[in-house]
């Protein structure tokens, strides 16, 4: 696949037709796929965490189960390693135009970022605002402290559209792979590091 | 917890007790909880992969799952961070007492592993002989070198209980963690790097 310039308008077109029927999930999932062929990392989403109640065996060998439900996960939907750093991030999407609420974010998976970043990994949200179309990596230290903020009483629900532009770095949206964010990271790596280099 | 030097008997009652009903699986699990409260490291067991095909909803809020699979894994079971260190490794329990076969190892398992130690990641196996309740970690590269030897005419289709002894590294069974693979794994750092430091 040849990689060439495009005008803007162009590239908008392509977005779209891409974008067909896609999930950011999906999007993430394709462009780690693209990484790992490449040789370029190994990072994976983890399985949805499912309480098993009931398994029967209609068939040999094959078990059917029969009644299970979903459990809520203790940590992130993603992780792996990237030329000897230790990857770990989640994807959220908001239809918001403004702003990423907070309630998108559960506890436990602030405390195992912060856990992640205490070790020397690199965390991170991956956010997809629809309304632009609009990719962003939110380093888990800008996260933190909007998060620690939010109780205080002039303290902020969510994180406001500008801080993504500000503070944040924007993910163009490509053909193969889809989001090329590890190339963020390492452009930016400073910004995700414990102990900057 | 008081943690007090106590005689090879009494440890091993205490072995025992501690081993009724455990799992190795169960054993690694409480070993990671302890590292993640102790702030030592952060190391999950990923949710075994599920396909899920009917869900129903009986009550609100509620998804019930009324059919589904389990799927084969694509990658090992338990990955994280240790102190800037991608850790990644499975779990493997044998009855047999000269060997471990071959067969418990996935393809899809060594090539992820693969993939791991080019990345500059620490992976391994943790390895149970039950027959003398004793633990080993299995460098991926002494794993390697008898996979890739095991389609050769004279090639094993197992890895020798003596190789373990000799090439691997004895985890020995305590009270908390119960498994203290990471006290080992930094006792032998170069054994598990692609670049010995």
């Amino acid at each position: 696949m040849i990689n060439y310039p495009i005008k803007r308008k162009a590239q908008q077109k392509v977005t779209n037709y891409a974008n067909l029927g896609m999930t950011l999930e999906s999007d993430i999932e394709s462009s780690n796929l693209y990484y790992l062929n490449a040789g370029i990392a190994v990072i994976h989403k983890k399985p949805t965490p499912i309480q098993v109640v009931s398994v029967s065996y209609p068939a040999r060998n094959k078990a059917k189960i029969t009644e299970a439900y979903y459990k809520t996960p203790s940590t992130t939907d993603f992780n792996g390693i990237y030329q000897g750093l230790y990857i770990d991030f989640d994807a959220k999407e908001t239809n918001s135009k403004t702003s990423m609420p907070l309630k998108n974010v559960h506890d436990h998976q602030i405390s195992h970022l912060k856990g992640v970043v205490k070790q020397g990994g690199i965390a991170f949200l991956i956010v997809h605002f629809k309304a632009y179309n609009e990719y962003f990596i939110l380093p888990a230290s800008v996260l933190f402290s909007f998060w620690d903020n939010k109780e205080e009483e002039k303290g902020r629900k969510s994180i406001p559209y500008e801080a993504f532009k500000s503070e944040a770095y924007q993910i163009p949206f490509g053909y193969q792979p889809r989001l090329d964010y590890l190339k963020i990271i390492a452009q930016n790596l400073n910004a995700f590091l414990k102990n900057p280099r």
